[in-house]
């Protein structure tokens, strides 16, 4: 018997109870899944950073801490966590991922907010350019940026993609380093961020780096709030240095009523529905995560503490 | 040398004149290329529809008549024509399809529009299902069809592709006949017109294949406007049988400012620029078809008179 403890908000053990036991017997696991068990008791933890679990020394016996999600910013810093910590990926994330990418690059390249708001009987009929004339920079390759990549190049866009480290996929420009990336955003007519949060890239968008861009680029926000200096952005976004932005993640979430982002007339809020954890792909990769360190096996998705992703 | 006559409208020679004399060199052709030759001359017509040349009886030696379009409606009715006619199968057209299709279907898939008018500070969080739990009916498996069908499977939709003909394309349900019809209409949560405009077409979507989509869909129709009866939509738009239509085509263009289209709050008109040939693709076409000829070799995308396409 495997003790299992689901450590989150009561919405999300609604959510995740059924799939879980479904993927534990799917994956031949033997699981006692519960919200409370005496710390010392416990072989791993189902987290997420918003739950009252914050103090991570009793559990002396927990082999791992499985986060529910992509993001572990909010966990990171924790030093009590001596455990290994395994992000979420999830197909049904980079699925949600790249629906939502393809589909306002798309939104963007072919002009359509015109054709949304109307033309009120203006037949302006130029079609626009093709994917292939238009560059897109990816900043970030882990799953997400490399799967939204990918599909983007299917479409024939041109894509240059940045991380911090090099790598290397088919179809893709990658760059890396300082001088990457300053080449990297000097090309981009649409910037998409799918970086982790961590201290070195935090505001990483700011006022040097935005006046980097192509004057009129567009930039999505799919990744997380802090990447952006706010205040910088909105300058970019009245000078028109910056033609428009899409932004799915914002420091402060809700994104408060009297946040000038909400008004702007070229900035388009979407409220963190980029993309979510699915329940049941998901609960497939914890379970997965349980059967390899029952088995002796590395897990997957480690968090590497040191780089904060 | 092979002479060509180039009939068309004035702009379709400047954009075109410099492409096909490109392409004709590349293709190892000797091609005197002009506006004007006697009649029985001519080897070959590039051919506009809406150009001045409408007898065809005069050009005896012509080999063929090679369209500037993919459309061939306003020509094939025409009794004086009897060299053999080629559409224009071209990557850009194509490409530009997919990107038009592709971009609108996520964009409705994605409830965009609500975000692009603008929320006002209503932090509705809900993320959208997954593009494996939508349903995409297209409606012609020509080659413009069939490589929108193929991208849109790419993403994970599940695709329904009806055409005249039974055909097979990997990863789609390929459906044909009436019976066919009513099911890939019966399914469809978006559905997409990209059928050839012919006596057997004309008006296909009526009230009566209307109120066989399921309540609330959205049809896009980058085809040909007569393919819609109007005054059906319309209706069926409402009533709330149609979410919304996003029209690129339409039986009179430009659009006349005064229709109803323009103001309707659950229609999006493009003005007829989903797609458009490009000048240097197509160009390499002509050549390619030209070569053909010049070699004894069957034409490419010859069109099946007697079906109209």
């Amino acid at each position: 018997m495997t003790n299992v403890l689901f450590a989150a908000l009561d919405a999300r053990w609604e959510q995740y109870e059924t799939p879980l036991k479904t993927a534990f017997t799917e994956a031949g696991l033997t699981v006692d899944l519960r919200r409370d068990f005496a710390p010392d008791k416990v072989d791993y933890i189902v987290y997420a950073p918003n739950s009252d679990l914050q103090d991570f020394t009793p559990y002396t016996r927990c082999k791992a801490v499985l986060n529910l999600w992509a993001g572990v910013e909010a966990i990171t810093g924790n030093e009590t966590l001596t455990q290994p910590l395994a992000r979420m990926v999830d197909e049904g994330l980079t699925d949600g991922m790249i629906e939502w990418v393809t589909g306002h690059v798309l939104r963007h390249h072919l002009g359509m907010d015109a054709h949304i708001h109307g033309l009120d009987g203006d037949w302006r009929n130029v079609a626009p350019p093709l994917a292939r004339d238009r560059q897109i920079t990816i900043l970030g390759l882990g799953a997400l940026g490399a799967a939204c990549a990918q599909m983007l190049a299917q479409l024939k866009f041109n894509v240059t993609g940045w991380s911090r480290r090099p790598k290397q996929i088919d179809g893709i420009t990658c760059l890396s380093g300082a001088d990457g990336l300053t080449q990297a955003l000097s090309t981009a007519d649409i910037l998409v961020l799918l970086l982790p949060l961590t201290p070195q890239t935090e505001n990483m968008l700011n006022a040097e780096t935005l006046a980097t861009l192509p004057k009129g680029a567009v930039i999505l926000n799919p990744g997380r709030g802090g990447l952006i200096d706010d205040d910088a952005l909105l300058a970019a976004l009245n000078s028109g240095q910056i033609g428009h932005a899409t932004l799915d993640v914002f420091r402060v979430e809700p994104l408060p009523k009297d946040h000038p982002y909400w008004s702007h007339p070229n900035v388009t809020v979407t409220p963190h529905i980029a993309s979510e954890t699915r329940a049941s792909s998901a609960a497939r990769v914890i379970a997965e995560n349980i059967r390899r360190g029952e088995n002796g096996l590395p897990f997957l998705h480690l968090v590497d503490r040191s780089a904060g992703y």
